[in-house]
């Protein structure tokens, strides 16, 4: 038997594939035909979602699909993922018979684990999603995880083909909060941007530095396809030329298991709000945002409610990547 | 463009669509047909259901169409209706993110926000509902609201078609209760009898009146249809003659934000509580209720499972009319 | 109208019944056919579930039909069952307008309602499920009760003729525990290996029997089946020469209503953890064990993960009896 095709983090996805969904999921686009007819996806989420979860019931309800969701703490007990315990705590069973049992019965499965933030090096090791991908017999997409958030990447690099059609200065630039958030989709959005070849700046003040692993490999990924990757404590600096403003928070790894230090941490730099002043300084670059995003806390009305603002479009395409990774995981070409 | 279809409060439905609505009901009752073959329709609840919520999936299952279950708090975070707020609070996203992101990847949505009971003019302006609509680029259909309950109205008034077939008093009784409850259903009913052109009469103690523009709204409608609208607190005299009792709890406005107020004063007039000696004043009339009802509380044992009950009759148009309202909110006549 | 088939527990369920379920899970095995198009099945859960709620959503999709699910606390108000009581508590719904609004809008039912564990005589009632059974015009499928398990006991014996093919010593084996656990699935399991003949052993501490009714059906069932049920505390005796060990936690009843002696009872037995030493009694038994199990306190890492363990071909076989009750539920024979 061989492995099934697991999609946990965009730093594995190599280039043809990575070229692959996104073609396919421009051929998939609009696209409601029953190319999955049978077939069965299960979700377990151990965190809410609005877009993620709705993206996936849709295209498997386009493709001709069903999806099941499982929801921890809303009806689904929750999962212990470390081997070799004696399980007396308040887990009530393991990912290993959860998963595996769940293999048995749909024909690619998903999960969402997002980071604990207290344990840096657990995190890094994203223990959970790497446990399911273990026990799990049938193609495992990750839903988001401490790490990564691939379908979010996928999207982001999708929109900005769509937007913008050529190698740009894309900035990826923290901005503040109210709690520190996971670095997950800082993640994904550098390692897309890299891998389309684009002139990544990952912009933060001091502190916020995002994984060093993941630093490298969009370094890599971005010098292969005529790009470049930099980082910077200057944001200024980094939004003249800018073609693509990329907003996203993320708390410091510094202040893990330290939610108020991680707090006051967040909320130290309002200045990086993002805010008309800020996009005035770019080559009237668009706005991006993965969503969920707080009002006047990360983003000012103006800059959100304005034309520059493809943060709809960015959710409108997880339909489309989607739709293009769950063929992929059910063998399927469009 | 043109704006969509949206279905928010039962007031602003004319004539014409009241018509087509229920006269598609019954094209659409016991149908299972691909009609809205490949249509979407996501439904954000904020509160719980079991009828609103069953019937959809049911009649976009018996319909070819597929719909997702959003439940704030089960698997959702909160959203923030509000313009121009810092969203600093515990709302982790804007209704205008929320259901823009969710139009583009639905034929349809649908949002249950029921009153906060708070603030009167707030209730009353039906923000959240009012702001979900304005971001919704495709059909909003209410599944109740803090003013309306427009598929409740919509299957009352088809059931009393079913069963009575002609114009007729209809008493609209407050009820006991252990706490103060919503005017959505209480608001629905009335103007839905109104709408039909049947005398209405709403019955309830001092304190417990309506909110002033829905009983303008369904006085006028009740006129043109050739019926009346009046309020009482006699309900001996408003149950003379009556061919139908429609029970309903609701809360006292003047109690709003005192919710130990609003619970004794629903509690104090424990003889509202329909009994089979209030049913022995009507004209052989009917019983109804649109669930869930406190048994013993707001009516007693013997006339909820006597022959004169019809509740399980509405709660089955509720498929009928649901499938009504998707059809129309997806452009479908069937 | 005749009355609606119920499976509410196994010890109803007559011979030829229970040979065409079996039959009918075998020919539906690997099915994804529409032999269920258009049918519609309702599951209200008042409790967690993983396995049976994906079997039962992902049989209904491989056959054509569209499951709903409902869960109390998640969504859904908490229902009472109890007649004739002033609904004044915390129960917004009673179960007749509940389980009668659902039946008007859905082909079959299903209810989880696990042992509330503080009243022995209630427990032994079921009165949840019977409410419903009750209030259910359509068919009623238990997903667990206070008394039993239907669909696992089916799902186990479909993979004890799989993988022993024989009337064999079978041996229900109680196992330690963190908490007190509820009796169905032991009820189950006993009921369906008696169903089917085989030489069954219930082994227990002393405090631990199970319910004498069923033992007492039990032992008649296997003997009609020309095998034996038999009850002892020597899990040593018991496993010599045993073909399946079926592992299995549950409270002693005699400490209900008394969580803290429930659970000391259920940890004074360390011993009866099912290791490679006790496996190493038995006549290369196979593992069983429903899941979700606890890994280190009912059972070793070694025997869950080695070459005897069969947990997930018996969750794989509760999508085939799934199937095969949904179908018979429906009227349709695969």
């Amino acid at each position: 038997m061989t492995d099934p095709w697991h999609l946990l983090d965009l730093r594995s996805v190599n280039q043809p594939i990575w070229e692959h969904l996104l073609e396919q999921a421009e051929v998939l686009t609009d696209r409601r035909d029953p190319l999955l007819a049978g077939k069965r996806f299960g979700m377990v989420f151990f965190n809410p979602s609005l877009r993620t979860r709705t993206a996936f019931e849709v295209a498997c309800a386009d493709l001709g699909a069903h999806a099941v969701h499982l929801q921890v703490g809303g009806g689904l007990w929750s999962l212990e993922h470390r081997d070799g315990v004696v399980m007396d705590g308040p887990h009530a069973e393991h990912v290993r018979e959860g998963f595996g049992a769940l293999s048995r019965m749909v024909d690619g499965l998903g999960l969402r684990a997002f980071a604990g933030m207290q344990d840096i090096a657990e995190d890094a090791r994203d223990d959970v999603l790497r446990a399911a991908a273990e026990a799990s017999t049938v193609p495992l997409l990750s839903l988001e995880s401490a790490m990564c958030h691939p379908h979010q990447g996928l999207a982001d690099a999708l929109t900005v083909r769509r937007k913008i059609g050529e190698r740009a200065k894309v900035v990826v630039t923290w901005a503040p909060h109210i709690k520190p958030l996971p670095l997950a989709v800082a993640h994904a959005a550098t390692t897309a941007f890299a891998q389309e070849g684009h002139d990544v700046v990952v912009a933060h003040p001091a502190g916020f530095e995002l994984e060093a692993g993941v630093l490298a490999d969009a370094a890599r990924m971005a010098k292969r396809g005529g790009g470049s990757l930099t980082t910077t404590n200057d944001r200024d600096a980094a939004l003249e030329g800018a073609r693509v403003v990329y907003a996203k928070s993320w708390g410091a790894t510094g202040h893990y298991g330290d939610a108020e230090a991680g707090a006051r941490a967040v909320q130290s730099h309002p200045d990086w709000l993002v805010d008309p002043a800020a996009m005035a300084r770019t080559d009237a670059a668009i706005f991006m945002h993965c969503l969920p995003v707080r009002r006047g806390v990360v983003v000012a009305d103006e800059v959100l409610d304005g034309p520059a603002s493809v943060v709809l479009d960015q959710a409108a395409a997880r339909l489309d990547v989607q739709k293009a990774t769950l063929c992929r995981a059910m063998g399927v070409t469009a």
